[in-house]
């Protein structure tokens, strides 16, 4: 063991909203910025967010999360056109606080050398192709992510 | 440290979900068909992945998810019929990719020796009897995965 | 390294609701009561746990939950009152079992030294004052919570 070995973060992304895509990726660009190395394992609805169709159109949903900022009492939040209305005011706020969008921070992953790798499971088992996502990530299971893991300081399940 | 030590997985699983249990079975049982060693510590609804008549009735709910791949507006998904629909397209796309179901999975983990640790705290919060869970686990606190996850290579709350 | 080093845990606590706000306040005062040092890094939702007003009325929502112990179809919980119906009722259950409430439990953290970092992009996105979250807490960024989970024994996104 040297010194000098960067320290390694490995992340799981497993949610497909609009609040549960800015975690994993925050974390990632962060840990490169600090010069850590780092993979993603993009698994369950977390392929969304290396969706190229997909990545634009992540939602947040008022309904069933009564931890909003703006709590909407449950009957409100059914009525349709609730969920675009959370959405927006979320990226609003994020728009505000200078946090950069979705596909932005998939870019910046990209371009700083965070491994993406796309399960192939839910490949598999959502019938998705593997063109219809980034080009830049690899496909690989559970096993790939695991090898990854066991010499990782950090290991996280987002 | 010697060399051969094998590495560890110490795993939270804390969803009582379908699409909940999947992840920590499958990082399970791969784990131990890496060589590794694992622990799961079952707490909050995540108990009902060893709980012998739930594990086999666990549902995916479309409501308040719009990640789930069909997405359905909010307004329809609270329909009575909706969940089980949900459910059943859930588990007809992994039976079609090949991917066991969720008591196969814990059976498989207790064959491979997984150690299977019941939340005490949540036995008696929910007032869960002993006997209504799988025969093979143990039951313990969080002192108990917190002894085991100190000692671990990867550790996720899942 | 030094033998005496005490085993440390770096925790994410990224949900607002009265069931997501236990786990990280039980790991961390087990861990803590283990003679093991722990922070907790309070994130997107999960600040509402050190919110001197919200950490009172943390609700836990029925509604896109089919793994709630008892369980409500859908159509029933939307109705208004199914939301505190089931708060009190997940109070009740934790009180029953000798559980300590969310105020108590942050208190417990302050007191025995657990390191309390709220997130800033949070604040800044929610538009929160720092005077609304508890004194004792400390403001910093992702790059607080990966300096100190890089050291980390055990490092969870919860």
């Amino acid at each position: 063991m040297t010194e000098e070995k960067p320290k390694r973060v490995a992340l799981i992304a497993s949610q497909g909203t609009l609040d549960g895509a800015y975690p994993p990726l925050i974390i990632a660009t962060t840990a490169v910025a600090m010069d850590m190395e780092v993979a993603i394992f993009f698994t369950f609805y977390g392929l969304n967010i290396i969706h190229k169709k997909k990545m634009h159109t992540l939602k947040v949903s008022p309904v069933g999360n009564p931890a909003m900022p703006m709590p909407i009492p449950s009957i409100v939040s059914i009525i349709p056109g609730m969920t675009p209305m959370a959405t927006g005011m979320m990226k609003s706020w994020m728009s505000k606080a200078g946090t950069a969008s979705i596909p932005d921070l998939v870019e910046a992953c990209v371009e700083f050398g965070v491994r993406m790798i796309a399960c192939q499971m839910t490949l598999d088992v959502l019938g998705i192709k593997r063109e219809e996502l980034i080009d830049e990530c690899e496909v690989g299971g559970a096993a790939t992510f695991l090898e990854y893991a066991a010499e990782a300081d950090i290991s996280l399940f987002m």
